[in-house]
């Protein structure tokens, strides 16, 4: 396969001013300010402005670059692609029977274009765009949405004329909700409507933004001699007035201060903040991820300054490097991101809710965005038990509430009175949020023994897990389980492993089921007392990102519905449910936090144990990686557990921002994307990477065997696997691909196994033709674990895989 | 004082479709459009068709009245507002010489002729618009925002012409980032643009909006007669094409569908939500709070189907009652509201940040909005101690962080041992958040006692309160410590009691020290252990609005910071701190989650106290009330007790979506407003009711005796203390109004003493002459509480304490 094109690192060098110049309107004076723009900009840095046009339509005559060419000679100017009809361009690049440029090749010549004037020396390009913010380019995207992941920051070109106040508001807004900086605003000063007037209040009280006004050039004169004359008079004139060179010195100073701030963040982070999950003492500033932005997969992060520079930089004498480079978001920002950074969908979804509502008191109140995203979610989960949605703000307050709810449930059938404190049935290396409550679910660690309140409460099982280990696919079974378990087995394929009714009906679970009775049994000869279960389906991702295998969590749930007697308050009756929604034995509590809404390829990764929760807390993907929101599912019966004429039997639990109307709405847009792409077949390509080959003796089940697949190659996995030097196994399922290297020391969480790797990943590619580019991945102890979104390209997966191979070759 | 108007409720009938039609840009056919929906909607509904125009510019020949009467004449048609020249109302106002109408005046007019059409049996009315959707109105503001309270639905009148693709986008843009609906997009068909086609496939994949597209008008005739035949030849035709009857049907569907939806939504959420700290089992739909959307103050919520017509609205048999209704936001949202519902610039804070970034990974990252929010929190709290900023999701996650950090602290330089538990010193009635660690630093009590984990750590004082009682300012001792602080005392005014450092000069402070020292004397003699203090200075909130005698806290953290003796672990040495702003004793945090932040008038509450905390945490007001977010404070001096070369001393805790850029740019955004507020003297009404006068013998202190004040008039306040016969006592600070009502019962949280007073705020006024109104309110037990925001009125706040007065006399 051919190495696919590195992907685009935004412009930005010290010594280029690049700005992006787009109009509220069409008509509204973009050349002629560009051209003054340029001019002024050539008065200080004679011979060092440039031009650019990546698209222009209309006839040769009129085409701007020639207005440039003619007023401002010693601007050097160039233009893309042009279009001879005077039409926008996305129906200009239909008619010219040529090939339609893509938004990725009109970005990468821009940015080529820009790379070649820092590389020349120049200090100033003026790229100026099409129409209105939102005219559609070639492809058809508009191009406030194409330019995008450039981010030039932006002169905004005013409409002078009536109605202009409106155009120009509007086209401001419609740029500041796709993350542009519009540093200046610019339009012809005009007497009857007085826009300008209206327009530098405006901008100056509601977004800090300076307003310049010019005059109008004279009016267009019959003979072009004269006509040129008099606009050569215009050009000399205003170019030279104070309002135009404060515009330059305002742009000067805006891009210096940009540069600056990038340049002092690290710094001034390690001063400021107090970052989570990290000690601070081992990190210098150079450690530290200065976003500038992000857009889809890719963060636009400082490039630190010890890059050498390329060797097309290296060439020229005024060589300086570009400051950003794309940084593919390889922890796909703490698991969260699924719709890509910077979604426009998502970001409209946002504000419509806060312009509708902001938050609203949700006790006893409702919204459209809450009622909607309730109904949506319960449906999503094919779940019959699920009925109730409470909402709390992250994954550990969703599971502190799923514990109050399981906790009650099971005190009140068994009658446990408050002084017999009910534990928890896990599994060794769960994760289930850092707030008091959530951390007892987990047992006793390196990670959580000191923190002074941490008080685990349960028992937790060791289990089985999955690797991919030197090409084979097998179920591994810890050395201290094997007697009860049996040994290490190699199945053909993953979706082999996950057929687990097929394997059930082999009998693979009879041993399991028995393992889990016995223990359990035990556990209640010595007089220990268990209120719910929890687990994470699948797969246990901050523990070590451990893929468990699903007979196995499928056992343990089947044994603690089919065993109440085993939690039962001896010598005590109790009231077994009618309903065959109602819990049995203890509730059952999923923690999809991490594993839920596709993370691993499905709505729901319940679904891969063919079992139903009681109890299903979602949050990270909920959102599509934008805010913070969490869903806490409960069962009626559940529920009822709480209803009583007392108040004080109430679920007295409530965050102030309870189901934000701005994350619900963000929630539903993100969620029925997401069910789109799936019932769509988006992901088609991914499944079709070798997932769907098996090895022929799985047994039907109710999920095919083709739904368990990862965007991630399988030929990747089972290649990576070989190097049995360094792997000690892989998996992948869904967007995640974890790599489990070997640690001699053995020290876990805390281990530096997979720190070389990492920090090859992160010095990534200095030399890509589009800038330099890398990926930013995080690991947990000896594993080095990627991540991708739902939207994450077959190319990017390629490249990445690619750069993988070779860092773990080195 | 004259009773001001009643608030704007948002029109809204059964039988009443009324839209509102704003225009991509001037001249783009709005009344052209305008003219064929009525045309259309009269043949279904002939004679119950309606036409406004709040403001008209331009030649009364030209006028869209005019037009509609001439070419639609059964339709009724009323201009509000006419201004002859052909420029922006905004200016044709100020040209006019005639009184500019305030936004109100227009709104309440607009509501009110929608109000005539419902009363006698209008079907329709379309509402048009001037301009762009961003043209201002005659005051200055533009039309987006000023028309978003009455939220009509809108029809979208897009462009045509060469540009107009971006025209109508933004536009679109910009209405839906303010919570318009934008129900349809109508446009002309023509063939060299193709805007209707591009337009017609984008909204359809964007936004789900149905784009309808209608030919060209035909060409301006020279004979006034020629032209009006064949215009009303097109109008005939046009009226009765497919596409546009589709429309009609279409919006008339929408508007049905809205109205179910409010209907049903009640129902929907009692069976779909599980709410948070509500006995379900108590409500009925009837107590569910259906909120349309919110602006400013007031949500739009259904009015119960029980209430009764009006007296106008009765006089006519096809009278119908307008469906929502504006509810003051009584709760300020569960106390987050700062900057008003849907405040534009939070808005777009918000989706600038979203568009700019998603949400980024934080650990060991950086981006702009957390950086300047960090610098700019540190730098607001005026407060040495703190250098560090660590952010979470809500306050009950940042106390947690905060215990974390303290608890470490102390444990370190006093050596005590992971087993040796350390507890907190607190207030009784405190409350910290629901999830366990947070709910562990209060003392048991009828609300947690319940919770299955909940396991209270620490020693909570009882202390004196302060209430306004029959017109006296007075400092309460509970009977119980009324031997070691004293009797009740009363002071001159608020001020007086708050002039901290001026009692201390009197000594009033030496037996609250004396106390607070020998009972934690005591309690060390016990063997117990404390690790640190943690209190909400100066009103506890959850635990039931009570102001805290604020010399009583400062007396707690003077007499802790003075006595290491008391906390150190016994025969063994500890290093004492050089640095003049470690923590000395035990670590002091403030829990400022609610009372920060200008809750009570301050940046800062802990300035009240004169005092300054080790770790301080701030939530709720943070983002003005729109997402949730938390950032935890430290000193420089607990943050490096976390410092070493090994990973598992850092500080492990973290959130998926911490530091997220949406709450990082509103709350930046947010925390800047109101310091310019603060620092323009914005609040000098509020100041001024009588909160400015004391008794003068307060003794000059840091902090003016002036800044004590309330939103609440004194006299208010002191007023309704004189009831005696109900009221307990009250007291008012920064936006908050506190009534302890006398509870026979004394069932404290569960108290139903104040339900009667709530029930009566929340029947509202039925009969406002802008629609109905009520206050939305929730109480704690037996106080009712009313909270305002940063940018309520004084107008607002007359209205309501009008009512409250009422209310508490029935």
């Amino acid at each position: 396969m051919p190495q696919p094109p590195p992907p685009l690192a935004s412009p930005l060098w010290r010594s280029l001013r690049a700005y992006q110049i787009f109009g509220a309107n069409t008509e509204v004076g973009k050349t002629v300010f560009s051209t003054l723009l340029a001019k002024a900009a050539a008065r200080r840095s004679p011979g060092a402005v440039a031009f650019l046009k990546p698209v222009s339509t209309g006839p040769d005559s009129e085409a701007d670059d020639r207005h440039i060419t003619r007023f401002a000679p010693d601007v050097s100017n160039k233009t893309l692609f042009q279009y001879k009809i005077p039409v926008s361009p996305h129906i200009a690049a239909r008619l010219s029977n040529r090939t339609i440029p893509s938004n990725e090749a009109l970005l990468f010549q821009t940015r080529d274009y820009a790379a070649q004037c820092a590389n020349i020396g120049r200090k100033w390009l003026f790229v100026e765009t099409a129409g209105g913010v939102h005219s559609p380019g070639p492809s058809g995207t508009t191009q406030a949405d194409m330019y995008a992941p450039l981010r030039l920051p932006v002169v905004l070109v005013g409409d002078s004329r009536l109605g202009g106040i409106s155009q120009t508001i509007s086209a401001f807004e419609s740029l500041r909700v796709r993350g542009y900086d519009v540093e200046s605003v610019l339009l012809f000063k005009e007497d009857k409507y007085q826009n300008y007037e209206y327009l530098a209040e405006y901008f100056a009280e509601h977004h800090d933004v300076p307003v310049a006004g010019v005059i109008e050039p004279p009016e267009r004169r019959s003979s072009l001699e004269e006509d040129v004359r008099v606009m050569s008079q215009y050009y000399e004139e205003q170019s030279q007035h104070k309002d135009t060179s404060g515009v330059i010195s305002h742009l000067e100073s805006r891009h210096e201060q940009r540069i600056d701030q990038l340049n002092s963040m690290a710094t001034e982070a390690l001063r400021n903040i107090w970052y989570p999950f990290t000690q601070q003492s081992l990190l210098s500033p150079k450690d530290i991820n200065v976003i500038d932005s992000a857009h889809g997969d890719y963060f636009q992060t400082l490039t630190p300054s010890s890059a050498t520079p390329s060797q097309s930089d290296s060439s020229s004498s005024s060589s300086s490097s570009n400051l950003l480079r794309a940084s593919f978001d390889g922890s796909a920002s703490w698991w969260t991101q699924g719709l890509g950074h910077a979604n426009p969908k998502l970001t409209l979804a946002a504000a419509y809710a806060a312009g509708r509502y902001g938050h609203v008191m949700f006790a006893s109140g409702i919204h459209r965005p809450a009622a909607e995203l309730s109904s949506t979610l319960l449906k999503g989960m094919q779940n019959p038990r699920l009925t109730r949605v409470f909402f709390s703000d992250n994954g550990s307050t969703g599971i502190e509430v799923a514990l109050k709810m399981g906790l009650r449930a099971a005190k009140l059938r068994y009658g446990w009175s408050a002084e017999e404190k009910l534990g928890v049935v896990g599994l060794k290396g769960s994760y289930h949020g850092d707030t008091i409550g959530a951390m007892d679910c987990s047992e006793p660690s390196g990670y959580n023994e000191k923190v002074e309140w941490y008080d685990g409460k349960g028992h937790w099982f060791d289990y089985p897990t999955v690797l991919c280990v030197d090409g084979k696919w097998r179920v591994n079974v810890p050395r201290e389980l094997r007697e009860a378990l049996g040994e290490d087995a190699d199945f053909g394929s993953l979706s082999d492993i996950f057929d687990v009714q097929g394997r059930e009906q082999k009998g693979h679970h009879v041993r399991y089921e028995a393992f889990i009775r016995e223990t359990l049994e035990r556990l209640q000869k010595q007089g220990r007392r268990f209120g719910s279960v929890i687990v994470e389906p699948v797969v246990l991702g901050a523990g070590g990102m451990a893929l468990v295998d699903p007979l196995f969590q499928r056992a343990l749930v089947n044994v603690v519905r089919k065993s109440p007697d085993l939690f039962r308050k001896p010598n005590t009756s109790f009231e077994s449910p009618s309903s065959p929604t109602a819990w049995t034995g203890l509730p059952i509590i999923f923690d999809e936090v991490f594993t839920g809404l596709y993370r691993l390829g499905r709505f729901s990764s319940s679904s891969f144990l063919e079992t139903h929760a009681d109890i299903s807390v979602h949050a990270k993907l909920l959102t599509g990686g934008l805010v913070p929101l969490c869903t806490t599912l409960a069962s009626e019966n559940i529920f009822q557990t709480f209803s009583s004429q007392d108040k004080t039997d109430a679920l007295l639990h409530g965050h102030s921002y309870t189901a934000h109307p701005v994350g619900c709405q963000v929630a539903l847009e993100s969620v029925k994307e997401m069910l789109k792409m799936d019932h769509g077949g988006s992901w088609n390509w991914a499944k079709s990477q070798g997932w769907t080959t098996t090895s022929g003796d799985s047994v039907a089940s109710e999920q095919p065997a083709a739904d368990v697949w990862s965007t991630w190659p399988r030929d990747l996995v089972e290649d990576l696997s070989r190097q049995t030097d360094r792997v000690a196994g892989i998996w992948a399922l869904g967007s995640v691909l974890a790599i489990h290297l070997k640690d001699a020391s053995g020290t876990g969480y805390f281990s530096d196994a997979a720190q070389s790797v990492r920090d090859g990943l992160i010095a990534g590619d200095a030399e890509g033709v589009n800038g330099p580019w890398n990926v930013h991945c995080r690991v947990l102890g000896n594993v080095l674990y990627l991540m991708a979104g739902q939207k994450t390209t077959e190319e990017s997966v390629a490249r990445i895989g690619s750069l993988l191979r070779e860092r773990l070759k080195e």
